[in-house]
Parts: structure tokens; sequence; C-alpha cells
């Protein structure tokens, strides 16, 4: 294995929340009070089908840099649209109450315990899409411990654009190898290396069981772990 | 007092830190070492005043925006000059870690204290011209509970423009009415309140027993407290 990393960086949605689990929780209710025929998951795979797409006018430079609330919001007003229902006719307070579901997404079970045991011996934070007041509220209420919130909004570039992880470096002052990558993601962690980081597999089931994507690791990744937990212990930290 | 507000945020260099103590503390060795006859805490105030001229080139246009590890070691090859020194003829690797002694400042005593009983209840971040790396190096190492890392890198202004302030509050998702910056300085607090946030006055002698300025509050602050723990009381944070 290459030098002992300064900095472990996350991979979020999906690889530390469970966001199909949560969008679901906070759309059951939602969907009820409007009358809207749609199942709860299949509401939550809808609602992230149209978050690479809305991230893609940016990274091809057609669009500004949004933040991730920004295009979360304009997915959910096409997704309900796509369901029958029209968004002007819900009020704006509920419809930005329930764009902030993707702030209360809940971690995996071990996600809290092995992120306070890599705390002790690394620079944690995320490296994630979503944007900083997002990531801090969804910190803030599951107890995520993280050192900084880094990722797209402070590089100003949606992952897998090569900026989110070389800016990303360079704001931390250490070079691209003395960074990890932490995801769920073979294809994440595929573009992390080309731009000289290391990286960590941790599988998850993020789509639930009917998941086809992501079973395994597809490159020999510096580590595969089964959890934040195992991560830790692969890493060699105090227990 | 105006509604609770949702964040608190730091200025750090005087407020959190010491930082004349912790400048001086690795000056000493490095002085002695070179043969420089100078005070060490004489030679941390010559590095800092030049602090602000360095940032206001950033501020006024006339330089893009750089981030403070630079202007540090620009001002420090500076002031070595002025004390008689040719840093060329110093080792890039020593010029390098003395550069970074800005990431090993103290906390004054009651911060660490102060900041985890604030964090139980409002979101706590610096909003500092420090950069990120060096607030975070400065974090880990003194135990500093930092929900998020803000501040003049992330804003892309240096304190007092307004955008530092304005910038900051529109990441954080509210508005500037919800955050309350906490400074040991009136001119800091001053430019907060000129931007709509709440403002918290913390009593310091960063510059010691010889102190002439922000030795007592100009204005009717929101809060006037004597330490971050007596602001945790003042703010009715749990002990």
């Amino acid at each position: 294995m290459a030098a002992t990393p300064h900095a472990l960086l996350f991979d979020v949605f999906g690889t530390v929340v469970d966001w199909r689990g949560g969008i679901a929780r906070d759309a059951a209710p939602f969907l009820a009070r409007h009358g809207i025929a749609m199942d709860p998951h299949a509401f939550a795979e809808s609602w992230r089908d149209r978050y690479q797409p809305a991230m893609q006018a940016v990274r091809s430079g057609a669009r500004p840099f949004t933040r991730l609330d920004v295009l979360h919001r304009e997915n959910l007003e096409q997704v309900l649209r796509t369901a029958g229902a029209d968004p002007a006719r819900i009020p704006e307070a509920e419809l930005a109450e329930f764009n902030r579901a993707w702030h209360r997404l809940d971690p995996w079970p071990d996600a809290v315990a092995g992120l306070h045991r890599l705390k002790a011996r690394f620079v944690i934070a995320p490296l994630s899409n979503g944007n900083i007041a997002l990531l801090l509220n969804m910190a803030k209420r599951a107890g995520l411990p993280w050192d900084a919130i880094l990722g797209a909004e402070v590089a100003q570039a949606y992952k897998p654009q090569p900026e989110a992880y070389l800016r990303t470096a360079e704001i931390l002052g250490v070079p691209p190898g003395a960074c990890m990558l932490v995801a769920a993601h073979n294809s994440d962690l595929a573009a992390a290396r080309a731009c000289g980081l290391q990286t960590a597999f941790v599988g998850r089931r993020e789509h639930g069981p009917a998941q086809t994507t992501d079973l395994g690791p597809e490159q020999d990744w510096e580590v595969v772990a089964e959890s934040f937990t195992d991560l830790a212990d692969r890493l060699g930290c105090a227990p």
C-alpha cells in the first residue's frame, strides 16, 4: 500500500448515508397529503435519477456552478410534474421543506462509529457533490464528526471532474496522493485514482435489494472494506 | 435581543487563538538558529503588522484572491529581510515549516470548553481570513470542534469586505440576521453588523499587556462576554 494518507475524503450520498430510505420516509406523507399515487421508494429513485443530468449542465459549462440544493429543487418540480402533480399548486414553504429532505438523511449504521475512529488518526471530510449547508445540516443532525466540509461547492466543480478532486487536495495543502477517496461507487474511485488520489471501496446497497451496480470492487482499490468500522480496522485505527 | 441565531461565526486570530504567543514560541528557536537578534514577541508583532496591507492588495482587486498561507510566507520573507537576514540563505523546508507556525496556535484557555457548549445549541464555524488548511490543521491540533471551516477562502473575499460576511450566510442557507459574528475586534463586528449579522464581543489581550486597542466594546453589540464560557452562559447553553 502507498504512504499513509493525510486525509480521508468521503463520497456521501450512498456511501455515508442512505438517500433512498431517507427520501422515501419524507416522501410518503408528502405524497399522501397531495394525493400523488406513487410509491415513495420509486419517487426517491426518480428524484435521484435526475441528479447526474442536472449536474451535467454545470460540468459542460452550459450553466455556471449552481449548488445542489437548487438542482434538487428543480428536479423535484420535474418529478412532481411527471407524477401528474402541479408544483405551482403546492405551497412554497412545503416544497422548500420537502427539498430539505436531502439534509435529513440517516447514516448507515456503521458510519458514525467508524468516522469517530478514523478521525482520531486522519483528517476526515466529505468530498461530495452536496452543497455546504446540506452537508453541514446533515452532519449536525446525524452526528457525523467531520473536520471540515469540503466538496463540489468549495471546489466549484462537480465530481467526476478532475478539478473536484485536485482542488480539494490543493485546498488541504497536500499532494493528491496524500488523500484517499472513500466511496461506494467504482466510477467515483476511478476518477479519483486518475487524479492521483488513493482509493477505498466500501460496498453499500443504496438502491435496495434490486441493486445491479457497484456490487463489488471493479479495480484493485488500495482498500476494500465492508463498512466504516472495517475501514478503520484496515487502516490501523484504535478500536 | 434579536432572534436566536442559527450559526455562531468566529473570528479566529486573537479571538479564538493567541497568535502572538504562538508565533513567538516558534520564532524563538528559529531566530536563535539563524543568529537573528530580534525579540520573538516583536518578531510576531512585525509579522502580523504586514497582514492587513497584504490582504489589501486582494481587497482592492490589484491581485486575485490569494490564500493566507501564501501572504504569510511573503510577509515572513519581508520581516526576515528587515531583520537583516536573507531568506534565500535559509533552507526552503525550514521556511515552510516556520510559516506553518500559524497552523499551530494555541487557543485561549476558555475556547475549547466554550465551543463545545456552544456547539450543542448552534452551528459553529470560523469566519476567519485564515485559509482552510490553516484553520483545519489548527483545529485538529487544538481540539476546536468546528462544524465546518468557513471564511475568506470559501467566500473568496477577505474581511471586512461585505462579501466575506454575506456569502458565508448565503452558503449556510440563512439570512445574515440568523448569523452572529463573535470577535475581539470592534471593526470586524462593525462590518458584520453593517451586513445585518448579529454581533458578540469577547475581550482579549492579543497584543499582550501593552495593548491599546479593542480594550472593550465600542458599540452596543448584541452580546458582550468575558470568555467563550461566559458567552455560552449568556446564550443559554447548558453547562
